[in-house]
């Protein structure tokens, strides 16, 4: 097996690849750069109707993902020498951090199961050493658009996938800073210019003011991101 | 019109209802609960090519979306008097909480600008008042799937959607905390139990053990969101 190599556990193998399929990440899969691979959980599901699930132990709304369903599945996608790590795409998990994708990026590839929002019983999550990942605080109808996000970002760090745009180094989450505001021609828009030192020819006073940019923009919006 | 309107601006939007085209969100979808519609901002564009992006003013790697094009495809999926708020999608934004997700589901609808990580020139967000919002400290090939992300989380709280399934209300973030373990049948898997307390009936116990699983489980993964 060449490149690196994705496998994604979902009941909704039909999603993919989606929008993986297009642009950067589409054509990377068209070339081999990476590979993608479902597994319908349904298809390790118990009984005539292939059931998935049952109700929580103790009460409760929703219902959980069977530990032995989702054992026989992650067993049938990644075996026990598997080198590559499992996540679980879960909104109790650790956050995704541009550090975490650039690991995985230079890693065999990534084994990704996706919930749904009730959950999967914590006994497989131990038994078969899931790792949590969550995409932000906020509530999915699945892990299926995170376990996405995911695989957009470590794809686009692949070697060969962006090509010669170097953006991919200087960009936000690399200075620890949000991005300086950009501009382009023309150099007016409805009455607005181009801030004047942009077109000076300056490269030191520009570098500084981008800088200075995105200090002020950082400390507005994400003072937290200072603080780090 | 009735029910949600999404507006997603795209140089994809083939990628588009993609996984929104299924599961709860397809089901939607169908129903007429919401309605999608992509514009191609490349249809916008200049010139024989259609161009879209122009080299960043003061110099650096990558393009810039221009203003003018911008402008008039926003322009033309959001008149000046559209009711919803105009988001686009960028890791310089405010990060997406459930909170925004909950106060867009009780409105007309979103319309979304998908940019591409080079940026978009500054002067059309400003100018058409786009509201920048992230979906994580990590860098996308583009917006879409981080639209679909805030469309996904905003779909499923639409009235009807999630049917009689209450998760909704009671889970993560709603209440501060990561949410508690889950078990469920069968009783023990691989020599692993289902927690006692779970089976004993007792459900003020169990309230409490799952309270303080939660805390635990916080305090251990997000000391940050015990803070707030």
């Amino acid at each position: 097996m060449s490149g690196f190599a994705a496998s994604v556990l979902t009941l909704y193998p039909e999603m993919f690849p989606g929008p993986l399929g297009l642009s950067l990440a589409g054509k990377a899969l068209g070339n081999g750069t990476w590979s993608l691979e479902t597994t319908q959980i349904r298809d390790f599901g118990h009984g005539r109707h292939r059931a998935v699930d049952d109700t929580p132990a103790g009460g409760g709304p929703g219902m959980v993902l069977r530990a032995d369903v989702m054992a026989a599945a992650i067993d049938s996608a990644s075996p026990p020498d598997d080198p590559r790590p499992r996540l679980m795409m879960s909104p109790r998990g650790q956050p995704l951090t541009q550090t975490m994708v650039r690991e995985w990026a230079g890693g065999p590839g990534v084994v990704i199961v996706c919930g749904r929002f009730e959950g999967i019983d914590e006994r497989v999550i131990e038994a078969r050493g899931l790792k949590e990942v969550s995409v932000g605080d906020y509530v999915l109808s699945g892990g299926e658009v995170a376990a996405m996000i995911v695989l957009d970002a470590v794809v686009r760090l692949l070697p060969g996938v962006m090509g010669n745009d170097q953006s991919g180094e200087t960009e936000s989450f690399e200075t620890g800073l949000l991005e300086h505001p950009q501009y382009t021609r023309p150099a007016v828009f409805e009455d607005r210019s181009i801030p004047e030192i942009l077109t000076s020819g300056d490269h030191g006073r520009i570098a500084r003011w981008r800088r200075e940019q995105a200090e002020k923009l950082t400390a507005e919006r994400r003072p937290d991101l200072l603080k780090k």
